[in-house]
């Protein structure tokens, strides 16, 4: 019996898709390096399904057929060249590895080049939706070797999460470009939850809501514009009680984890220069809750304004008006996002579909959405679109949301609750809607003191200010007319 | 004639660093590259000094006194490995080679350790005050290793910005600690101009004041709390008209230039976990900035709201609440620097003088302030401060401001202004004083989906939720019990 795939690393994400592979009748060979891992899986999930086992990657490969499809699920990082590096004598020209894990796109970028020279083909995808995900539909985020795509299309299709008919996997790109769209995922995974946890900290500290309370607003909120995964299950948490009644969440240590996916967004978006503003802070937000003993120690040092207690008279606006900035803040975080891609796809030469990027997120994945059903439409309309809040729909929300969004951190900082991401993304907003900002005087510092140059405005060019030149002003009438070239400031 | 120190690149920094050498009293040989840079600057402005030339790296070395000591300022990157590397044939065990370029700091470690190897001394020595500066008094920040700084100490000292009588320069630290702490200063100095151009943006914006007068304010903020070198030259800035007489600050180009020394910061504050929220809107401010022809097409799209006509009733309040913002927002902003140097100083194993380090900043360099006596008093009271909004003098500082700081961010958010650095320090400072932030939602939204475990508030601990143990609740009544290893997301 030969299979149609290869899967090695039987951890939950690889076990889970395994199964699903073989629900949806692919036969498929099951490899761990600690093999006990490998009968137990055979013995008792796996049983009576179209799965088999393998005792040896040299064992794995002789159960495949061709061209072999091997599909790694195992630690982001070294393992995944260890594995390679194995599996590569057993293998022949047109062969296809595909790294499931979470690996950083300049590896999978590395990967590809590696393996191309070497005539094999390389798949880099990312996998979102979890475990149960993994084991109903995740959404795939498959790139690298093109002439992969039609060998693997129809497993990868077969398992993935459907949404409105249509599978949430599709062809990302070229070389890393997968795990690239992967990792923005999750940098917006982690600003759609830190938006929901600004959230769910309003209703407490100024409403002075109960979780139950919250639970119901969560309720209502995911049968409209953001019916999502994560308010659902932001739902369930808060209606969760502990075996003495109250609410589990209340009793979690407010110190987040973070395992570098979110970090990595906010550095390449440092790196190509987009403003992704609303990662960056969802990540700092993070690093600062894990700070706990010296916010425990501040909190008794340093004061806030007081909440009077019945500030809100109004419990229905409030919510609305929450609501509202909730979304105006989604909105600007996926606004934010797709800049970043797009800025991806040029610096790194890629050719990118935006509409699929938007499919696959709409199911299957962490981030699912009704809303990312809106992106895929906006892209569908125009595959050009330079920016989502140019697409009618989007700019429409957001010119709705506005005074909500107002209204709400207008309060919070009146208030002293912190919301970074959701200020940051007004920040943003009212920034990008402006002709001018003020790095007009920026540019003036930096000629002052460093000789940095400038430039003009058009509308302002004159024989003293040539249009298009590097200009330097002797702002001292002192000192040089020399610009600078090496110093830096 | 042997040399007292050698230095290598005529740019202006070059230039201007041994002009001032030479007025100390020192003789310096100098040397460039393109040779007939060097018989021009001797037959020009070094004519009739203590400077001498050379025109091979070989003529150089002869004419220094041993230990010698040569100062690179070429460009950072691949110039300075090029450089030591012609230098070593002709250098001897106990030689210094100083690196005063803006040289990243893992290139500062790396060549510490290569140079260490061959018994040459290395310093990387942040250099600060621009052209200025390097002329009259640079603020010199150097590292590396520590046989060294006895040898040039001497001549450092002497050439640097004086503060309340002592010299904005002092021994940093191992390794590449010279450069760490020159690219923290460069992060800070993003974040002033930003704060200082927020300010300005708000009072041309809502305010409806003329340059001059923005001028008239920067002149009396200059007399107070806020008095420092970037705010002396943005009064002089906007005060410097044109040649048709208007103001010329008016007629630049708004898309802020980088060179990278913020976002080296930001994106070294990720890495080491630490919330630099401040600098890291800075450098997203100037990447929005750069996106001009967007924000053209935004501007004409997307609606904000109006600012009232007579909005500010009272002016002098109005200047004396943003002072206040701009103040807080600039604690903040240090306070966050000084985590992030108190983290490096950990995670990369150096020894710091936090004392030292402010008083470097004090003067000579582009921070440079009377703010900076101020927290060079603090660390001088406690060198083991954990954290600047701990003492005394700060968290009264902030205290005092926080009705000011509020109130303008309320009202740049209710009418459109974008002020991302004051929004985040506002939020860093309110997520600072919380005991309890929403993160324990956070990782029950990562246990929910990921398997990806909590821990337990200690007042909240029991035998189902032990204390200091990674949990996974079983959010969903189905699915594992099993945590997640390698699932990211």
């Amino acid at each position: 019996m030969s299979a149609d795939i290869g899967l090695i690393g039987l951890a939950v994400m690889g076990q889970n898709l395994i199964l699903n592979m073989a629900d949806h009748g692919f036969t498929v060979c099951a490899y761990n390096r600690t093999v006990s891992k490998v009968d137990h899986f055979l013995a008792n999930e796996a049983k009576g399904k179209s799965i088999i086992g393998a005792h040896s990657i040299k064992d794995l490969v002789s159960k495949l057929k061709r061209p072999r499809k091997v599909m790694l699920l195992v630690k982001a990082g070294n393992p995944v060249d260890w594995i390679i590096e194995e599996l590569l004598p057993f293998l022949e020209k047109g062969d296809i590895i595909i790294d499931g894990g979470n690996s950083h796109f300049p590896d999978s970028n590395r990967r590809y080049e590696e393996l191309t020279k070497k005539g094999i083909l390389f798949v880099g995808s990312g996998v979102s939706g979890g475990e149960d995900g993994a084991r109903l539909g995740p959404s795939l985020m498959p790139g690298g070797s093109p002439e992969a795509w039609p060998e693997i299309k129809d497993i990868f299709q077969s398992i993935s999460a459907k949404a409105d008919g249509e599978p949430c996997c599709d062809w990302v790109g070229p070389a890393g470009a997968g795990h690239y769209v992967k990792m923005v995922h999750n940098g917006i995974e982690y600003g759609d939850m830190q938006l929901i946890c600004e959230a769910y900290d309003i209703m407490k500290r100024v409403g002075g809501f109960t979780d139950k309370e919250i639970g119901d607003v969560m309720e209502t909120w995911n049968t409209g514009v953001l019916d999502s995964f994560l308010i659902e299950i932001t739902r369930d948490i808060l209606r969760f009680d502990d075996v003495d009644g109250t609410p589990l969440v209340e009793k979690i240590m407010d110190k987040a984890g973070q395992k570098g996916t979110g970090k990595w967004t906010a550095i390449n978006a440092l790196d190509l220069g987009m403003p992704v503003t609303l990662i960056g802070e969802a990540v700092f937000s993070r690093c600062l809750s894990a700070l706990k003993d010296d916010r425990i120690r501040a909190s008794k040092i340093l004061s806030g304004p007081t909440i009077p207690a019945n500030l809100i008279t109004d419990r229905k606006q409030f919510i609305d008006d929450l609501e509202q900035a909730l979304y105006a803040s989604k909105i600007i975080s996926y606004c934010q996002g797709f800049m970043l891609i797009r800025e991806a796809a040029k610096t790194y030469g890629w050719e990118l579909n935006f509409p699929s990027i938007a499919l696959m997120w709409r199911g299957g994945c962490i981030i699912r959405s009704v809303f990312l059903g809106e992106i895929t439409k906006a892209y569908r309309t125009n595959p050009d679109l330079e920016n989502l809040l140019f697409d009618d729909f989007f700019k429409n929300a957001v010119t709705n949301a506005q005074s909500g969004w107002r209204k709400t951190i207008a309060m919070t900082t009146t208030y002293g609750i912190p919301t970074p991401a959701f200020s940051t993304a007004l920040a943003f907003y009212d920034g990008y809607r402006s002709e001018r900002l003020p790095a007009n005087l920026l540019q003036a510092q930096r000629d002052y003191f460093g000789a940095h140059t400038f430039r003009v405005l058009p509308e302002c060019a004159s024989a003293n200010l040539p249009l298009g030149e590097d200009i330097h002003n002797n702002w001292t009438g002192h000192g040089g007319n020399v610009s600078s070239s090496t110093y830096q400031a």
